[in-house]
């Protein structure tokens, strides 16, 4: 992938023809920031979503879930210091009247588009507003989340009286969250629409730099398991002048993305900022008693952020193959376990009924371990394989003659197909679903 | 549960402190129409989801799955009629200015409130309002879906272009949905933030009796596997007059709830109005080619539509049980496959290092084969069978020093106690974690 555009443009456009991103609303023109996701790519988002649920939140005995609104008390933005700082630089021109993020002009004073010139820098707030209830005004404001912390820090209380938990523990959250970007841009990279999975880990204050060390690991071995290479994946340590003034330490996690090296997860101490602050707007005592001690603080916060959106750009990208296979190929090498199709079931011929209903009786076995599979019996063989390698199906089944016994010794035999080296053995069927099944449930 | 208000304020109440469902932003004083799922909550609803895409989705092989994005293009909603006539009629008291659905009010005169007299009655649309890129007018209005169902249509042809189903084929969706709602009430059953899990049903003309037929029958059993009894669950034929001008048919779900009969699913027979409206409006062509027949046509669309947070309220209500087990008890008799929490496992004493050790052992067996279980070493055990009956949670086992060999012949066996009787037996570890495998995964 040379061209930096044409790697970006293969990716965008495979994902639409081969039904896993869609650009949003596009029967009606299209809406800019907003992509929906199609058949193929639901599945893979929620793949990604569930093995980061698995290994975040179930696999642990410390880590709790909520799910909160998009549509919150507008106190909480002013608490959390949005309402008053969430904001882009913008600049309009006062010639063709286009507006752009000041931040990122090549020229600060003339319009790339026309050439005119700019009028004042404005600070423009990234959050949607809308209104609940039936009067618009001040007071009726609410806005859609730029992030789904506030949800957590929200509930904090909640979950403190109603699960007891002992420090350290988290809460995990995945939601939407919006933001009025003046530039989307770069497909699902920058989004006004995106999902978020967040955890809030809170500790004692002496032992954040233990807690800030697991979850950097854990975020490595996620990266691992979706398919995002140890060479493509950086740690950017934020210099204290970049990083907020109540963080100690934060870690942008940067992948190579055909643009260049770009943020992809976020890993942040946040010391007792945000508790101390919604303590303090809400009048609601947000600390946590020590038992053995009897001590009361306010717990520190570890907080490892990552974009669903992003983290699925990252894997399509990572996962994005070019071989010559055949008359040459284009494949997607998905870990099995996230996946969208673990195997497609075929028979050699659909105009055979004995050929279709032997494959048919595979599929529903082969289902009922492995769910995501799928049937494909259009066109020839090698047609099947090259389409199936370009949705990134890690295995092929093909039933034959010789399934039914026209060779006697191959009678209950089938071709298992691996999508990465393209060769094909003959197994006994239950030998080949078990040879799918483990490399889901215990691949890398 | 006899007074009417009481069961609801007993379903509210325990769901706060056990961890299901919060006030949504409780600790800035809240915002009316909006609830948060907290740690058990947020488990139940994705049972509750997960199973619903098993059923409407992933167990079918018609079927595909789009997520779509919650901001639209706003012509979407031009072309649906929502933005002319997706409203309530509101009516304001002159004297004290609160405002009230003139549909829903018992005295169409006065104010409830204080007596006062009221204006003229106003359509309120309650579709969500803002604006997308930095310039607020009409142009860049953008409503907050009212329905997940947009998002389907609008996607109509990216599914056919990128799976080439065959019809019949249908496309399901989870998401959210907004409705800016003048009077939200009874808990979640009325909420200005909501999920909806839906489908929508490509058939042909001719076709459309028995696919409605099926889709009516899996609604019903889907009520069945998630404990909501045959007795409590209606249909409601619509009546001509009451039905859209476009559906020959519509069914309401309805459920018993403490204060009475009421919505809980909808199943409609929409014709073409969807395609051939969305057809119009965006001048792309929506018809589906029908290969053997080589007609063109607008499919006919049959839509079962469920609201996740109603469905998770009548889950709740059905469950609940209160008995005179022990000294009185309340316990959620949930099926074990949407329980949150499967399973318990607790030594005896917490202060005994062998007994804790063991229990550990059994844990992390038992976690293995069925992820949602939970530790409780808090307490006696009689007060951690009520906490466990109250949340719901099938099964405890209590690891004692039989276990460890006290009694010889007892030596790795385990208590097991059933929530719904109460009763406890000793079995083997193998097979007590067998049991409880069991009736997970073939349970109603």
């Amino acid at each position: 992938m040379e061209n930096k555009n044409e790697a970006m443009e293969k990716i965008t456009s495979l994902a639409k023809r081969r039904g896993f991103i869609f650009p949003g609303s596009e029967i009606y023109g299209g809406l800019a920031g907003t992509y929906d996701y199609g058949p193929l790519g639901v599945r893979l988002k929620e793949n990604i979503e569930r093995l980061w649920l698995t290994m975040f939140r179930d696999d642990r005995s410390d880590m709790y879930g909520v799910d909160a609104t998009i549509l919150m008390n507008s106190k909480l933005w002013e608490a959390s210091g949005h309402v008053s700082g969430f904001s882009d630089p913008l600049v309009e021109c006062q010639k063709c009247h286009h507006r752009f993020r000041a931040d990122q002009l090549e020229d600060e004073k003339k319009c790339p588009d026309c050439g005119g010139g700019f009028g004042e820098v404005k600070q423009f707030n990234m959050m949607f507003k809308t209104h609940a209830g039936s009067v618009e005004d001040d007071s009726s404001a609410v806005y859609l989340r730029p992030e789904t912390a506030g949800g957590i820090f929200s509930n904090f209380k909640n979950v403190m009286d109603s699960m007891h938990p002992k420090i350290p523990f988290g809460i995990a959250q995945i939601g939407k969250a919006f933001r009025n970007e003046i530039a989307p841009r770069d497909f699902i990279f920058r989004l006004r629409e995106f999902s978020q999975m967040e955890v809030e880990y809170f500790v004692k204050p002496s032992e954040w730099e233990s807690a800030f060390e697991e979850w950097r690991l854990l975020m490595h071995r996620f990266a691992e398991r979706i398919g995002i290479s140890k060479n493509s994946l950086h740690e950017l340590e934020v210099a204290d002048s970049d990083r907020a003034h109540y963080s100690n330490r934060t870690i942008d996690f940067e992948f190579d993305y055909p643009s260049g090296r770009g943020e992809l997860w976020g890993l942040a101490y946040r010391g007792d900022f945000d508790l101390s602050a919604h303590q303090e707007a809400s009048g609601t005592t947000l600390t946590y008693l020590d038992e053995e001690t009897k001590e009361k603080f306010i717990p520190h916060v570890i907080e490892p952020s990552l974009g669903v959106d992003r983290t699925l750009l990252a894997v399509l990208l990572s996962a994005y193959r070019e071989d010559s296979l055949g008359d040459g190929r284009v494949y997607l090498a998905f870990p099995p376990s996230i996946a969208p199709i673990k195997a497609v079931v075929s028979p050699l011929l659909k105009n055979k009924p004995e050929l279709v209903a032997k494959a048919r009786e595979v599929f529903q076995a082969l289902k009922t371990v492995v769910p995501q599979i799928a049937w494909d019996d259009n066109g020839n063989i090698g047609k099947r394989y090259r389409r199936q390698d370009e949705v990134g199906t890690p295995w092929c089944i093909t039933i034959d003659f010789d399934t039914l016994g026209e060779t006697k010794e191959l009678l209950d035999t089938v071709t298992l197909r691996s999508r990465d080296s393209g060769e094909q053995e003959r197994l006994s069927i239950s030998d080949a679903i078990q040879k799918v099944y483990t490399s889901i449930n215990h691949g890398a």
